[in-house]
């Protein structure tokens, strides 16, 4: 079973969204679990405290090194991780192909940092991959790592239905899905494309294909230019 | 006072992230709304349903047009809204420009997908800007409207300190931000830069710059080469 240990200062603020749908669904199956690890327990402080501030003029806080080095320690002594993940705007890069590559693993730490990030020190000697969902500032790394979380575990065999199934999912198949449509057929004159009511499924399935070539070429061309190397 | 709405299937899911921290400090003080609202209480069906299969073969569920077209005209009649954003893996991807552009609208309505997504129709005539977190799939729109919530609100005047201050983040002067380091400045043989305990502020500063420059063409070249357009 696949085991993702989260370690931040907000435990509180990832309750909800690993505590609901899908995510609970999964860990009530038994098809992967989740703890969540409060920095401040492995405080070497009287207040419990594991910041402080940053070397150098005005810049803010920073997680310390002593605090995380032994959470990661005393998590290690129950099993060895596969990647000690660090949430930074300036790692790499998160796509599709990176959360199927992390569904392969056994067990993986995700460090989230808060204020100005964490010490330096502990990016370079403890972290294992470095992700970023996107080129954007966030408060914590709490959201990433329930984003990377839910996009993990949502491809873990079991975890999903046939019918929510991942595999026709936008970038699988290196494009983005095609346009869907639900009852009723008309809504105040807006139509539901015909072929989509014709029953016909070999045409109905080219219709699709279509459709997701053209959206792909209109709002992610480079989609196609990576698929051609 | 800005005002973000949220209109989701899983209301629950969004509590924590935007209950704690600095999002229920921002809204404590007056500085944002956040309103989320339950697409099953503008059902039109007995039991609460707001999805129903899409057409053609296979492809799963879809959040259907008629609660959601509801739901928004009833939170029309409160407001007007500068955007309705739809969070969707297609959309255009999300960043620090578009986040800093958000900040300065006044009313945000931010639509969640589920399954597969919500009846085209709805992305067509309704939504005016949809956003996607990066090319990477996950299970709702909720954990994408927390990202781009938490984005936009910590932008606000008087939500961060000046100790937090966003102007030193990442992506805000087009390059990664510097590595940072806390006491104490030596932990197992590990040690801080010099430069960093020298006191001299021009000099840590003119070495934070390098290493910024450094550090973003080691690992978002690309941010270089668009400032130089």
């Amino acid at each position: 079973m696949m085991r993702i240990d989260i370690i931040t200062v907000l435990p509180e603020l990832l309750e909800s969204p690993l505590g609901h749908s899908i995510m609970q669904r999964a860990q009530d199956k038994g098809l992967v679990e989740i703890g969540i690890h409060n920095l401040r327990d492995y405080s070497v402080k009287k207040h419990k405290n594991v910041d402080d501030y940053a070397y150098g003029p005005g810049a803010g806080m920073v997680l310390q090194i002593e605090p995380i080095v032994r959470c990661i320690e005393a998590l290690e002594t129950e099993r060895k991780y596969d990647e000690i993940i660090y949430m930074s705007p300036d790692g790499e890069r998160f796509q599709q192909a990176m959360a199927n590559e992390l569904a392969l693993k056994g067990n993986l730490l995700i460090l989230c940092g808060h204020y100005k990030g964490v010490d330096e020190r502990v990016r370079e000697h403890f972290v294992t991959k470095e992700i970023s969902l996107g080129d954007y500032v966030l408060s914590g790394g709490e959201l990433g790592a329930a984003v990377v979380t839910d996009a993990v575990v949502r491809l873990l065999p079991g975890v999903l239905s046939d019918e929510t199934s991942a595999l026709t999912d936008s970038f699988q198949d290196g494009l983005v899905a095609p346009p869907v449509y639900s009852r009723p057929s008309e809504f105040r004159g807006m139509k539901v494309p015909d072929i989509l009511l014709s029953g016909h499924e070999a045409k109905i399935e080219k219709w699709r294909f279509e459709q997701s070539l053209e959206r792909t070429k209109l709002r992610r061309p480079e989609l196609l230019k990576s698929n051609k190397r």
